[in-house]
């Protein structure tokens, strides 16, 4: 690895940062161009070319700041410069040659007429045979840490991360394929552990009876709970969701009422969006909210409701303005409804649902919803302000998307280490599948993309707590980190060749579980529409 | 379209087929180079890559003969020549910047030292959304019809698909998805129309009972067949084994007592060959035969064995050489079972199994398969020599691939009909989905694909008819057939939005299905690593 070390990737990775902006710049320009003489629609994949060009510029800005940092506190070791020139080799030659936005959709820069920086293409060539194989070499050597490669973060973190993975470890590992396979929900007493883990109350302030903590740390417990099985770090989304709508959005009495009960997992929330015919286009929704007296009667056809038996909270998002038909008219509420069981999902009178039967992503079960004349008192109404509930909810899927890009990771690395071990196990011609350049390239791609997935969602992390709007780099986050798990996901399989087919192996499991991640919380062509609209409004000159 | 056509894709196609060929022989003289230096092992991500780029020029000069032949033919609409002109941009872009051997390991040009030829850079512009989003347009126009642009086969061909397809939209269609999810074995009644219909003795002799039909006629078939359902078009892919291997390797007893059988349906086989620690590697398995007077007795332990149970007659490889590990010593039987059902698949004493529960590729099962002692006579040798059973297996394996890379197209295909429909149904922000263009690129990228795999496909067939050696082109039909179906799948689930992770959604039974495509019948990198060796082997100069 002299010769690696030689090139120093550190200082071509920070030679490039400049350039990195600029390639963003130039593609933003490019495409207000475009669509100043055509419509945004129009040039839909040019925006999300760009939506994810600059997606990989940010990556590579982000791992040459981890980069910085890690030299600067002495942490710098082989693996991480092998991470780091792996990961600028690579994404610098998709920026250069086309970058897969799906498989079968490239973007390239060519096709917006830019071409690739110096400075960037000076990184090309990092992504060796040779580099990759050390890797592998070093991550087999440290097999059982938590991460490949130091994360960057305080050692407080990777304290919570060493905690939350033990837990996975003991209490979800060995059960969790069983779940998948039984189609049954997490048992109760998983989340009462969890509760008193703290997992529910972990962003709340502690006013509320929360630990006040940072989305940071509500990124690296969503990591370890992913890990150890989607479900289970999916759980806490939903308390994110909710207990964000109140913070961001609710009056006082809200906050006081369910912020503590959601902190101690007292009460469990489920999201009430999405409908039959409407799922990406939430502000044409058409479940309606009547006033009558004080009350609030909602009624309409929900769908594809996570956790949505089990629970005592729904965020239920209805329009309360008639006559529109856009998310000008829509209200959030906050509406108690009875906690079901796995048998008797819906108690409630005016409540009712059947359970929609899924590929993965199991273990709090999807419901369709019929609300039918569900009554809710007025102080249901979040924030007592009709016609705020989209935006209400547009601020707080900014959390959730941090958060799905952090069980993202998690299930990557989950792919990455049954897949590792597999790879150790299995011999082939002679020799262990993990002396294969094939298959130890595979490691190593994942081990590399996880970091770079990381280094982007912590960003967009510390970039919420600062309270900044962040629709931009959450939907960069979720955007790679969903196709990051994919590519581990379906890579995993195939290193474990037809046993990667057999539901007894996890890694089947994963591979389903990995699926929903491009595809809810904002689907990938959202992320890239909300990024490409975000640029566009954000540009500077 | 008229811009287009006035850059006349088949004159650029044409004028590129000499620099194609010319990139092949510079990749693998660049390959040979480093082979002789190093070792082609340590060389494996080059060797790959060689594979992956030769498929590509491949692809592009069969589509350059296709889109010649259509043109004679006064054949060449408006339709082939989107699908011309979108194929050969996207693939001349992607050999320009990298393609993807997986979702994360691409294969480049440059990490070869290669750079694109002028006539073949001429090339990258030719996918542009107007292209794209006017195909589908057509494609929507033409809905219902067998392919997307005409496949550039006789008369005789397209009336044999329009029979499968009947066929199939009227007996297989209407209850995959249930047999799927109730995990049934196919219904007798089907298999036994099937034999009806000829499926079996396609390309069997007739004077041994069969139709003596071309490889091509093979293809169609199994394409049709698979576009019903993956299983059904699978039930002949063991019948192909078998006959081939009797075809080629047998004596004229065995001609004469099986392949009439095989031809009408009446005997079912199942191909006996991968063992628990070896799949790809199969020339190490361990299974024995041993020499009992007239008799072999077999002995060993099976797995992943597709149609195990209700099966007549296993083609088992097994070790009858003594004192020998590699595929020297294997060689083939025709061994005879009693049929089994789904409630007691092994009546037989010496044989026993477990199912194995896969993801999808169901309606056959597959099963582990124990043989102990299982006595068979002298008359069960193939060809009646020892020590030929794998060189006898590799040539089968050329028609096996073949007809693989067929179901491949079959499955793409149903992918691309079942999203389409989808697409035109579901409304999302005012406008039916197959308006947006991530969504209609995602249908023209399916339908180019699955032309370019088709021609490369169908060039394969007819190498296998003219009897050449074409373990090279069937590896990359089935190789390039393999990725373009889950790409297919992958794009389709994602079309569907949340619907697509439902059970109940046909195209979630795809994407599982689609799956198995790239690990069995020789894994992607065993395709790439055989495709590598023949360029090297068969290298001029
Ligand atoms: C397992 C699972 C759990 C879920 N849990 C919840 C939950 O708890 N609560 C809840 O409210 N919802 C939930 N959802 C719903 C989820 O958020 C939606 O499925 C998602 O938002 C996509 O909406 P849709 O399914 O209606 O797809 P559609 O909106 O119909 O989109 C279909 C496809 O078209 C694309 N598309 C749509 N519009 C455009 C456009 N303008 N341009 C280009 N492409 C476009 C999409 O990207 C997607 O690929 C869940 C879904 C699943 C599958
Ligand atoms: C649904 C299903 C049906 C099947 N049906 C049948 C059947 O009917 N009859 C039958 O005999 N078999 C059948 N098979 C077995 C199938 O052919 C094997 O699974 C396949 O050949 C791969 O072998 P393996 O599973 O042992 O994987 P392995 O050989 O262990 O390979 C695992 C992974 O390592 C890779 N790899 C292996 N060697 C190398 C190398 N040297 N360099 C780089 N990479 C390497 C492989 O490409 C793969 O990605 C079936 C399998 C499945 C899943
Ligand atoms: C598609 C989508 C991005 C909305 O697009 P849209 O309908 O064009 O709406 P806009 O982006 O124009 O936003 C509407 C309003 O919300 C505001 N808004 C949007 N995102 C915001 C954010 N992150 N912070 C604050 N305000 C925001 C906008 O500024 C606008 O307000 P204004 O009119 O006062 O300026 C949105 O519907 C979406 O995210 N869909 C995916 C659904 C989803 O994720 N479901 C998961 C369910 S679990
Ligand atoms: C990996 C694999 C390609 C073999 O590689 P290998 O062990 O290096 O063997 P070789 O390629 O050297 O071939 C061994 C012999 O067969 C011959 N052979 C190989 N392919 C041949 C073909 N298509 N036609 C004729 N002969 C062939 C070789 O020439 C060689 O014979 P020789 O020594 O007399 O020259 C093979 O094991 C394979 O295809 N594995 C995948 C298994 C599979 O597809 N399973 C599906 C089960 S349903």
């Amino acid at each position: 690895m002299k010769d690696l070390a030689s090139q120093s990737p550190l200082t071509l990775a920070r030679a490039a940062v400049p350039a990195l902006n600029a390639l963003r710049a130039d593609a933003v320009t490019a495409l207000a161009g475009r669509v100043a003489e055509s419509d945004v629609d129009a040039e839909q994949y040019a925006a999300h070319s760009v939506a994810w060009i600059a997606t990989y510029t940010e990556a590579l800005v982000q791992m040459a700041d981890w980069a910085a940092k890690l030299d600067s506190d002495g942490m710098m070791g082989e693996m991480e410069e092998l991470i780091l020139a792996i990961a600028l080799g690579e994404y610098a030659a998709q920026l250069a040659g086309g970058l897969p936005m799906s498989q079968g959709e490239m973007a390239r820069l060519s096709d917006l007429g830019l071409t690739l920086p110096g400075e960037v293409a000076a990184l090309t060539g990092l992504n060796t045979d040779a580099a990759r194989k050390r890797l592998v070499e070093l991550m087999v050597e440290r097999k059982g840490i938590a991460s490949f490669g130091a994360t960057g973060l305080d050692d407080e973190y990777e304290m919570i991360r060493e905690q939350f993975r033990r837990f996975a470890d003991d209490k979800v590992v060995p059960y969790a394929h069983e779940w998948h396979l039984k189609d049954e929900l997490i048992p109760m007493e998983i989340i009462e552990e969890m509760s008193e883990l703290g997992v529910f109350g972990l962003t709340i302030p502690e006013e509320h009876g929360g630990f006040g903590m940072s989305k940071t740390a509500m990124c690296v417990v969503s990591e370890e709970l992913s890990r150890g099985y989607i479900g289970v770090g999916s759980l806490g989304t939903r308390s994110e969701i909710a207990a964000e709508l109140i913070i961001c959005g609710g009056t006082d009495a809200q906050k006081a009422e369910w912020l503590p009960k959601l902190a101690s997992g007292e009460t469990l929330p489920t999201a009430v969006f999405t409908e039959p015919n409407t799922g990406s286009d939430l502000g044409a929704l058409k479940t309606r909210a009547f006033q009558d007296g004080d009350d609030w009667v909602i009624r309409g056809n929900k769908t594809w409701i996570t956790h949505g038996g089990r629970t005592d909270l729904m965020t239920v998002l209805a329009r309360t303005v008639p006559d529109t038909d856009n998310y000008a008219g829509l209200s959030m509420f906050l509406a108690p409804k009875t906690r079901g069981t796995d048998a008797e999902p819906f108690p409630d009178a005016t409540i009712s649902g059947g359970e929609i039967e899924v590929l993965g992503y199991r273990g709090m079960k999807e419901y369709t919803l019929a609300l039918d004349d569900h009554r809710v008192g007025g102080e249901a109404l979040l924030g007592g302000k009709e016609g705020q509930g989209f935006r209400q909810l547009m601020r707080t899927f900014e959390s959730a998307r941090i958060q799905t890009a952090a069980r993202a990771i998690g299930v990557a690395q989950n792919a990455l280490e049954i897949s590792m071990d597999y790879a150790l196990d299995r011999t082939a011609f002679g020799a262990p599948l993990i002396e294969k350049p094939r298959v130890y390239s595979k490691l190593a791609m994942m081990a590399v993309e996880i970091m770079v997935a990381r280094q982007l969602t912590y960003f967009s992390a510390r970039e919420k707590d600062a309270e900044r709007r962040c629709d931009l780099e959450a939907g960069m986050a979720k955007l790679l980190g969903a196709r990051v798990a994919w590519a581990a996901a379906d890579n995993g399989v195939q290193i474990h060749g037809g046993n990667g087919f057999a539901m007894e192996y996890p890694i089947s499991r994963v591979l389903c579980d990995a699926r929903i991640l491009s595809i809810f919380e904002g689907a990938a062509e959202i992320q890239a529409h909300v990024i490409a609209r975000r640029l566009l409004d954000t540009r500077q000159g």
